[in-house]
């Protein structure tokens, strides 16, 4: 399976909360840096997630901004 | 000067692909992995962005996916 | 492999357009609407799109408007 | 009234839930397939929207992602 | 016709530039800002826009993002 | 320290709501509009936001739709 995201790093779970309607998962990736995902309860549960296991974080491109230090 | 949005990586432009309306900007973070943005022309020209640049990587956390392999 | 987005539809790739930096995918659904996705020129040929694919369209809930006609 | 995004879906709202401050909102669109947006509390409560409820469906291409199984 | 975007801001179309797949409209709206929007050809030119047209801007919250200066 | 985003608006924030994972913060921009930004709790309490600070909004033009009346 091919997913049209040009973004994509490993990592794994470090930390899940649970909201009403929305969850936060946060995922350490290569290199050491904390990404995080924003996605429904219905998502996460689906997913069944847990802090632990390896993932993959997709980002479509046009959702990358760039910041000129 | 601070920006809301949880996911930020640091890297290097390693390529920049220039088209009509739309450019593509390549960037090499921390871990070896290569992150791409897709900006307009404008905004790239406004950053003054070239091969070698040191730039921030920003996304927001609703635009993040996690996949399960 | 799982992606943690509610929105999945399933259909086959009726057109696709190249751009410079970016492309244009339209898919026919189930019910017969044609849903679009704008990818990288990079990420198309990635995927290897041709026409007649079958395709899973798939968009972050937080991506999706409603309008009540 | 026009809008400038190319998928448009229409259907009928079959299931809606509150949080604090996001709701999340179910839609039977055309072919069976559910369809889930996220908006805010006030979003939907300046919508009105209310169950079984007729609805235009609209996401912008570039939040479109392909996959290929 | 209501629409679940939290964030409308009227204004006039200045300009229009036309890539192969993409197109950029810049609009003047109230107080004088200027705003960008990035959509497919096909949909300008569904949208039938010209230099002058008055249109409505359209985000979602989810979209916005605040920086501290 | 330069933002690769075509949209950036200044104001004052009017108002915030805290959800358990997300929060909305209301902004009154330049000719009056009142913009909204949706983004996790985190991203809040780290931008330290309060009613009457003084804010840019951004916004990707990808992510802003036109609307012809």
């Amino acid at each position: 399976m091919k997913i049209g995201a040009r973004n994509r790093l490993e990592g794994d779970v470090t930390e899940i909360k649970r909201g009403t309607v929305m969850s936060q998962v946060k995922v350490r990736v290569a290199g050491g840096a904390i990404m995080e995902s924003v996605m429904t309860l219905d998502s996460l549960d689906e997913l069944g997630l847990k802090i632990g296991d390896k993932v993959r974080v997709a980002v479509k491109a046009v959702n990358v901004m760039l910041i000129k230090p």
